[in-house]
């Protein structure tokens, strides 16, 4: 099962997008930036659902929330998170192979400003654009990585 | 806090929709029955968001979340969950004040037939539309709310 699924074997290049490792968990930097700092959150093994995780996978999920949530605060400005475990796309094909993984998208009252860009959340106090594009230039990406992969690697208080 | 939550103090009439109770956590069969079995899963006391739930309550929401899975694939056929945890609308306000709670979206390959009447979940495979009228008429919805009540209420193996 695992060799069909490209969520068990992530490219080198892919792998350059990890903000953060845990026992279970990959947290990437989500290509798409239509929500400055969102995430994918990436269960190492194979799994296909919330309730085939175990109870162990299920504790660190929880420590890696308040990781990012505490991230998302003090870096970023977010006054909240957008959480989402939805998957559908595996459900395009008539034999799904799903990979358990986590959307986080931070959400903001203000514009955050990095490189002297200013970012507006315009749909704040609503739901997400599901099909929005992304914001960010490169070298803004690239800040933006190094911001958040330097405090979700400190030691928390 | 507590008494300026409307989460926090519902009404009789809104209890009526309680289709199960654990010790932290009340499962609503949502108001909008725009995916068939949507639920609302509503923490018994005022936290504002993920990061601040206690271990215990996260436990115990794991349990939830294989109850309702396995409800959803039991009873309604469902083949997957969209998962999610926003709380948007909150912060409409100047000063929210969320209250935390997880809303739980089935989703069908297949029609599902309640009382002759058939439901397709037209947007397979894709993002739930986030606004979405309610497809169930009252008689449907209540039988809906006594199957889903009856086996989240059995003991479970």
């Amino acid at each position: 099962m695992t060799k069909e699924c490209c969520w068990c074997n992530f490219t080198n290049e892919e792998k350059q997008s990890i903000l953060f490792e845990s026992t279970y968990w990959y947290v990437f930097l989500a290509d798409n930036q239509d929500y400055i700092g969102r995430c994918v959150i990436v269960l190492k093994r194979h799994c296909i659902n919330l309730s085939d995780l175990n109870l162990s996978e299920w504790i660190e999920l929880k420590e890696l929330i308040n990781r990012l949530e505490k991230c998302f605060e003090k870096i970023l400005g977010a006054e909240l998170c957008n959480w989402s475990c939805l998957m559908n796309d595996f459900y395009k094909s008539a034999t799904p192979n799903p990979h358990l993984h986590l959307h986080a998208r931070p959400r903001y009252r203000n514009a955050i400003t990095i490189n002297g860009s200013s970012y507006a959340d315009t749909e704040f106090g609503h739901h997400y654009q599901p099909k929005k594009e992304t914001l960010l230039t490169d070298d803004n990406r690239k800040t933006l990585f190094e911001m958040m992969k330097k405090f979700l690697n400190q030691e928390q208080k």
